[in-house]
């Protein structure tokens, strides 16, 4: 897939789900995925939607990006360029994986509005201030200072925004100015690259577009990738 | 440890982060503990927080209690007693992991209020039908006959409530009546057992406590479980 479709991409995302379930032989492929990436130029996301109170959360930062100076000699970890991380648990909860991410170089996509019809149950909840989602959004703008760019106005602090919620992202894109968006749900899940354009404000960097079942499902898979690349490019401009 | 401690307890709780981050080393000495904890008549609660959406909450249910039927042909997994899941994603996404729960005759413990500071953040926030963490046990309660006891009212469609936080305690049982607890927090985080008492209304074995790192950081681990083992048989009277 790699192989396939990679030329027409900027990451792959693996989701760690579909590894774990095959045990350790599947975390090792995992690995092995996420080095033959490496290998053909492309960034890694790690897809694990990971979070859990601080002291577990500092464990998770390792695997997910590694950590040179642990107490247990250096610990490896996926060497991933950015993971997925859920904020359900709050500030401090969040503090180990985005410390993890700062002296790995790393970013963190931390889940905000999901793609899934039942994402309305829980973060569509309204409160005084507006519906949970933006208060998700809230959390995610206060560690972006964290993870600034060197050279761009963007920070790795970013967001993972549905594409099947579009009326969000003209919103979120103001509520959280800097974050690159992790934008899942093209293809496969109904969402449309033409109605994304919001996420785009700050330049052709500011998004990642997912549609790994549109790519991996399709029978030719590198120019399911290459027509969304193009599409992508169209509406990012 | 599960030697040192295990007679004292009903439960191994693995936090999977510790082991992920040794990479697939880890994930087979996950597996290895995971057996061992069988072996000794203990039950294991797989503590990985997990939760995305639908077509990926399945394979997570694969990975935590295994699947015989799969496509794939048998899918082992952890073969846990239970697990934890994060329901952020809402109702969709929980229901493929309770479905794998139901078939493989498991629990699964929602996280509905942690115990760590930042839980305030998002679970805490109020809408007009009370806080966050008063819908999550509605979405725990929908699920519960489900997973209904055989000889009991109780459900194995749990719920995590941390020990740091007692005050939520007894209106999280009136809204779950039937939902084991998972309660974290106890020793190391602050929470006290004596605090704990209205998770047991329904009965003693309404309630696991957790305190994974009282016990596993004593000098005498058996002798801290022992002491904990007793503590909450008082309370739970």
């Amino acid at each position: 897939m790699i192989e396939a479709a990679g030329p027409a991409c900027v990451a792959v995302k693996p989701q760690l789900a579909c590894f774990e379930r095959l045990g350790w032989p599947g975390w090792k492929a995992l690995e092995e995925v996420c080095a033959a990436a490496r290998e053909a130029g492309l960034l890694v996301v790690a897809d694990g939607k990971r979070g859990d109170v601080p002291v577990s959360a500092k464990a998770y930062g390792q695997a997910m990006v590694g950590e040179t100076d642990s107490p247990f000699g250096p610990v490896p970890g996926l060497g991933a360029d950015a993971f997925t991380a859920n904020p359900m648990l709050g500030a401090d909860a969040l503090e180990p994986l985005v410390a993890a991410a700062e002296t790995a170089g790393a970013g963190v996509f931390a889940l905000v509005r999901t793609s899934n019809p039942g994402a309305a149950d829980v973060q569509d909840l309204s409160t005084p201030d507006g519906p949970v989602h933006e208060h998700l959004a809230g959390l995610v703008d206060r560690f972006s200072g964290r993870l600034a760019g060197r050279d761009t106005e963007l920070s790795g602090m970013g967001a993972v925004v549905g594409a099947t919620a579009p009326e969000h992202i003209a919103r979120l894109r103001e509520l959280m100015p800097r974050a690159m968006f992790l934008i899942p749900g093209v293809g496969a899940q109904g969402g449309r690259p033409e109605d994304l354009g919001p996420a785009f404000t700050p330049g052709r960097a500011a998004a990642l577009i997912a549609a790994s079942r549109s790519i991996a499902g399709a029978d030719d898979p590198g120019s399911a990738a290459e027509e969304l690349r193009r599409s992508v490019w169209e509406i990012s401009g």
